[in-house]
C-alpha cells in the first residue's frame, strides 16, 4: 500500500489517498520518499490547465529518497541508493529518440503525474533509467527542484550550445529564473536579470546576474537592444516578444521553457536580417540530468528553498499559487 | 559616365538614366555589366515597399560581368576578371561580423540599390571583397541569379548545418525554391516541396523533390506531421505556420528567407515540447558565397531562366510583377 496525497477533481484541496501498486517490474524501482519539490506544473496538473490530468492526481515530480525495492532485472541502482525522479519516469529506451540520447523527446515517454501516481506520497516507482543516483555534496533536503525546474533550464545551455564567451539574459526570476542565472554564472557567461519586480535586483545579482533590467520598463529594454547572444524566458506571461528579439544580437537565440497563454507573434524581418530564432525545449535526458547534478555540485548551486512537512501539502500549494514562493518549495516528510 | 535605367518615382516605369560616378574609390572595381537578374526584391525597392528607397533607382543586384577598371589598391580581382555581385557591395571590414566571417551581418553594410545604382546598367562598383571571381564550368549567362536567391537559400544549410542525412521540405517552388531543391539534393537530404501549384510537381520532382505535398490542402499538410527535420520557407504570403511546426519533428527548425506581410504566430507548446524553432537568416558571406558556385559547379546546379534584353526592361518586370516568371529571369546586354 502507498499512502499519498490526491485530488478527486480539478481544484479539490489534497487529501490522504491510498493506492496498491501491484507487483513490482522487472525494471522498476519503488523509491522512499524523503522530499518532494513542488513545481508550478504540479498546479496546472491539478487545476486540469492542460487537459490531460487523472483524478485521484497525485502531484510530486521532483522527487528524493531512497531505494526501497527494485525490479528482478534492475542493475542501474541498489536498495538503500539514494536517488531522484523528475517529470518523466519511463521512455520507451527504442525509438530513435531514446537510442540518441534524447529519450525526454520520446514520443510515449511516461510522465511521473500523468496517468499514474506521483512523489506527494511515502513511496513512488519509477524505470531504472530516469532514476539517478545523487552525487556526493549534494543537499537531498535542497536538491529535488533541480530534477525538472533545474534540469528544465540547464538543458537549453547544453542543447543550444550556449558559449561561456556569450552575452545571455533570462526572462523572469522566480523558481526557474532563479536557478538559469546560477547556471549561467557558472557556465562563465555575462548574466543579465529581466525582472518586473525591482525588489528582486540585490538578489538576481548575488544569484549570478551582473545587470538588471527593470521589464516592466519598455525603455530599458530597448536601451539593450542588440546586446544578447541568448535569452531564456522561463516566464508563462505574454510580452512584448519584439522587445526581446530587438535586445538580440545577429545569430542572437529567444529560447522559451515556459507556456504562454497567447501565440507568440514575430514579425519575419525582425528574424531575417539579424538570423535570430525562436525555439523551445522540454526538460532534459537522464545523462543530462547527471551532468547537471555533477556541474551544480562543483559550482555550489542550488535552488532558494522554503520546506513545509507534507501534513502541510494545500498550504504549501497555496503559497505557490499566490506567487510567494521564493523561489522553490520542498515537501518534507 | 554609366549608363543605366532607373525609375524617378516608386511605380514608374524605368527610363535610360546616366550619372557620373565619379573617382574610382583605392578598393573599388568597377564592373561592365553582362547580365543582370532580376529578383523580387528589386520590385520591392521600386514599388518602396520597405520605405528604405531612394530615388532615382537603378535596381539590379544579380550582376555578372567583367572587370572594367579597379581602384590603386585592388587585389583580389584583374582588368578582364570575369565575376559577380550581388545585395550587398560592401561592408565594414572591421567589425565582429566581419572579422569573424559574417560580413552579412555587418550592420552597416552597403547593399547595391539601396542609396546608390544598381546592375540594370552598363557598369556598376562594388568593393573588391564583395566581388566574386566566376568558377570554370559555370554559364554566366545563368548565375547571375545565384548572387542573390541563390545566396538566400543556400546560406540557411550553411548556417544552421543541414545534415545530408536529414528529411527537408521547401515551401514555394519559385525563383527561390527551384533552387532550394536542387541545392537540398545534392545536399544529400530527402527533399519534399510544398507548392499551391500542383502543376508544378513534375517540375519540382526534376529539380530535385522526392516528395511533393499540395499546400492548399491542410489535410495533406497534416497527412505530414512530425516528418522534417528542416524547413525551408521561401515565400511572402501568410501560411498557417502552425500547420508546419506540426510537420517538423522532434528537433525540427521552420527557417524563413521570405518576408511575410504579417507576424509568424506560434504557440509556446508546440516549440517546447518538440524542442522545435523558427529562425530567419539574409543572404550570406563572401566566403559563403565562393562556396556555393564551387558546390553548384560540383552538382550542375543553375536557375532555371528566361532572358529579356536590357532594353526590354519594363516588359520583363511586368512579367515577373504578374507571377509568370519560370522561374528567373535574367537581362542580358
Amino acid at each position: 500500500m502507498i499512502r499519498a496525497y490526491a485530488a478527486k477533481t480539478a481544484d479539490e484541496t489534497l487529501e490522504p489517498f491510498d493506492y496498491e501498486p501491484g507487483v513490482l517490474k522487472d525494471e522498476e524501482v519503488e523509491i522512499k520518499v524523503e522530499y518532494c519539490g513542488i513545481c508550478y506544473s504540479d498546479l496546472s496538473m491539478l487545476k486540469n490547465d492542460w487537459g490531460i490530468s487523472q483524478y485521484p492526481l497525485v502531484p510530486g515530480h521532483e522527487v528524493v529518497g531512497t531505494i526501497a525495492a527494485v525490479g528482478d532485472r534492475v542493475t542501474t541502482v541498489a536498495i538503500g541508493q539514494q536517488v531522484g525522479l523528475g517529470w518523466f519516469s519511463h521512455s520507451c529506451l527504442h525509438c530513435e529518440w531514446c537510442m540518441s540520447g534524447n529519450q525526454n523527446l520520446c514520443l510515449t515517454a511516461e510522465q511521473t503525474i500523468v496517468g499514474r501516481y506521483g512523489g506527494f506520497a511515502n513511496k513512488v516507482r519509477a524505470h531504472q533509467e530516469w532514476v539517478t543516483p545523487l552525487p556526493k555534496g549534494i543537499d537531498p533536503a535542497k536538491v529535488g527542484p533541480l530534477f525538472c525546474g533545474g534540469l528544465t533550464v540547464f538543458n537549453p545551455l547544453v542543447q543550444l550550445d550556449v558559449k561561456p564567451t556569450d552575452r545571455v539574459a533570462v526572462i523572469g526570476i522566480g523558481g526557474l529564473g532563479h536557478l538559469a542565472l546560477q547556471f549561467l554564472r557558472a557556465w562563465g557567461c555575462d548574466v543579465t536579470a529581466f525582472s518586473t519586480h525591482p525588489d528582486k535586483e540585490t538578489e538576481a545579482r548575488e544569484l549570478g546576474a551582473a545587470h538588471f533590467v527593470n521589464s516592466c520598463d519598455a525603455q530599458a529594454i530597448e536601451a539593450v537592444a542588440n546586446s544578447f547572444d541568448f535569452i531564456l524566458s522561463t516566464v508563462n506571461a505574454d510580452l512584448d516578444w519584439g522587445l526581446y528579439i530587438n535586445a538580440l544580437r545577429p545569430k542572437g537565440r529567444l529560447h522559451f521553457v515556459g507556456v504562454m497563454p497567447s501565440a507568440i507573434q514575430s514579425n519575419s524581418s525582425s528574424l531575417i536580417f539579424g538570423q535570430k530564432s525562436l525555439s523551445g525545449s522540454p526538460l532534459g535526458s537522464p545523462v543530462t540530468i547527471a551532468r547537471m547534478l555533477d556541474f551544480a555540485v562543483r559550482h555550489h548551486i542550488e535552488p532558494v528553498t522554503e520546506t513545509f512537512a507534507f501534513s502541510q501539502v494545500n498550504e504549501a500549494m497555496a503559497h505557490l499559487a499566490a506567487g510567494k514562493a521564493r523561489y522553490r518549495i520542498v515537501l518534507k516528510h
